[in-house]
């Protein structure tokens, strides 16, 4: 029998964790201070509802890459291939919710896609969504967060802004009829060049003529221009939310960058759209993104507006661009028993609040002090009959190699 | 449409999802004070290495209720069904770890089984294992840290232990020869009457007089009675193992239960077993278990031996017992704005480190606090133009209903 991880997943050790947690905890807290509260849904969902075409949408990968199962009654199941699709679910479901309602859920979603440019099947999105208004304040305060977030994590981003009633604008002036399926071509646009979304687009019947009128308009990140050259009413009610935002954003002093071309994928958006990219380096990923979505969840229910905003944080990227180098430990004192029986002791140290470990092999001191140290613990205590007798252990610095005799209780004061 | 939870699973609102991060913050914090350091592994697992004999066991429950499906490549994997085998995959394919290797994870997990009695299809597991020692004081380690998380979390349980090497003493005492069988059905002696678990046994092949010459002895919980009955070996090693560990239990302050009939369902268990339950009250299921497993990964190597003691605690099983009131709310302040723009407030409190929510939709007054009032928030905050011009705010105890003016600066002191 072969060992190994299922293809396209794999483990986090404990080095590669305790980073990936740090993150999480300040995802969380700025969440929660933000005002979103934690919720949970199921990873398991019901085909049908992850499949809806106004969730992942028909012509889109995401609808190709839903891992499909069954359960025992051959009822059929997907794994969520996000956070959104299942918070719209939830939503629908829970008619007595306030609104607005704000939460965070943090979790694994799914997809079954090709195994390229650091993609997985098994991922982290950390999401933060608002149900329930229509005010683009709902936007600012949300870009807001994102620019909090990166700056606590220490990563130099550029927040980019664009409005789904624009570039359905601009398909318009371009002569694009069928606009869904254009727009996961453009979305492609940061990790494709420009002539393999061309010939994607004449595949999807777009003609020579509207492909270029297109990808000018969308090189055009200037709005007050646009404003004068997209003249259909979606286009200019796009162009007047982002006036708004800006606004808002300015008061925030939350610093965003429009960019026309800015699509995001999914199916469901349906107003402003914004993703984030490290300002500077090879990664040219996402490292969060979301956006307005205003018509899934009341064409889930088939009546009612519920206007949404949401942004997704993804956690391997954000990891894999901080290439933090981690702490193989969070053992502040491993205690060393010499031939005595050390276990009252640990017990003490950690009632005393102290991360403690202890020799659990017997090992020699030798041994178990290049233990301590290739672990970087940063305290060993040892413990021998003289010392336990008077009430005291030998507390060693491992960094500096300083020993010095203290009573258990004292431990904690040195160690802390 | 139907819109509605795949069978077997649900939503936790924020107020259930309160709790059990509370509950889970207690846990880590635990673990981690405990020496044992954060792991992550896949969900997505190989089904080969699911369905393993010597890990799920061909007899087990748990063997028919794995979900399994499959990639694009067709290739087949399985959900994972406990965290202990994907440990001991990750410790088999690093062999660079440096023994013992201390971890926990706390994560989903998923079993395809009939929805009774509270069991869900998708529940959260926390566990914690130690690989590498064979001595008994791990088990005393992690029967004092079981001991010390239901005192934080403020249940009263009983701890049972017993030991497999003494329960395998016992079958081969009474002439059962199919032992693994059998251990099945004794495990659920909890959950179902005596008669039943008889009837089971004799399905499955034993004599009349094996069932209840075993009915009589594991009845026997006293440790030095069965010294005396069970003369064969794998018994009488059993028994001295549950000797040693008693005393380091002792040493430690923690009171344990032997329960000669306590049996552990899963395969992969070779000696210790131990579970938690209320001590009094409706709900009987466990609420923590676990056990040494000394033979899985050298199995799965095919090489080596690799002795392990783990522990799992039951999120759901926990919470359902503590049947805890959640808060419905994290939020610590509510601004509501009167004909002004109260962003630039909102962004100081929150920068101030207060957890802020706003108005976001355009309400009176009068909901404003409502909203605030039903949500349980324990402040307002009132934003006019008088006040913004003064650098002041109103800031209201939505519980005595007494108001004071304060500068922005001061709120944080008044309401922390």
């Amino acid at each position: 029998m072969k060992l190994q991880t299922a293809k396209g997943v794999q483990d986090f050790s404990p080095e590669e964790k305790i980073v990936r947690n740090e993150i999480v905890d300040i995802l969380k807290e700025t969440f929660e201070r933000y005002g979103y509260l934690p919720l949970e849904t199921p990873i398991l969902e019901r085909y049908e509802t992850l499949a809806a075409k106004y969730a992942a949408g028909a012509g889109s990968d995401v609808m190709r890459e839903i891992f499909k199962l069954k359960d025992q009654g051959k009822r059929k199941l997907g794994l969520r291939y996000d956070l959104t699709v299942p918070l719209a679910r939830f939503v629908g479901t829970n008619p007595q919710l306030r609104m607005p309602f704000k939460r965070y859920e943090i979790g694994r979603v799914f997809r079954d896609g090709p195994i390229k440019l650091g993609r997985r099947r098994e991922f982290w999105q950390c999401d933060v969504d608002t149900i329930g208004s229509k005010s683009m304040m709902v936007e600012a305060e949300l870009l807001a967060l994102a620019d909090e977030v990166f700056k606590k994590i220490g990563l130099r981003v550029v927040i980019k802004v664009n409005n789904r009633k624009l570039l359905n604008g601009i398909l318009e002036e371009s002569g694009v009829k069928s606009k869904e399926k254009a727009i996961v071509s453009i979305d492609k646009l940061d990790k494709m060049p420009e002539d393999q979304v061309g010939r994607e687009l004449k595949n999807k019947g777009l003609m020579p003529q509207e492909i270029k009128k297109l990808m000018e308009l969308i090189k055009i990140n200037n709005l007050g221009k646009l404003k004068n050259l997209i003249k259909n009413k979606e286009g200019q009610e796009g162009i007047k939310e982002l006036e708004e935002l800006a606004g808002y954003l300015r008061k925030l002093g939350v610093k965003v960058e429009f960019d026309a071309s800015l699509a995001r994928g999914l199916a469901y958006y349906t107003a402003t759209v914004f993703e984030v990219f490290m300002c500077k380096g090879k990664f040219t990923g996402s490292l969060a993104a979301g956006g307005r979505w205003d018509k899934m969840i009341g064409r889930f229910l088939g009546r009612g507006e519920h206007p949404a905003v949401g942004l997704a944080f993804g956690l391997e990227p954000i990891t894999e661009v901080l290439k933090k180098e981690g702490k193989k430990t969070l053992v502040e004192v491993f205690v060393i028993p010499i031939k005595v029986d050390a276990l009252d002791i640990v017990k003490q140290l950690r009632d005393d609040g102290l991360k403690t470990d202890m020799d659990l092999i017997g090992r020699g001191v030798g041994k178990n002090l290049e233990y301590a140290s290739a672990l970087g613990i940063p305290y060993v205590v040892f413990v021998g009959e003289q010392e336990k007798k008077a009430g005291k252990v030998k507390l060693r610095n491992m960094e500096t190699g300083d020993e010095v005799m203290l009573k258990v209780s004292e431990v904690v004061k040195k160690v802390k």
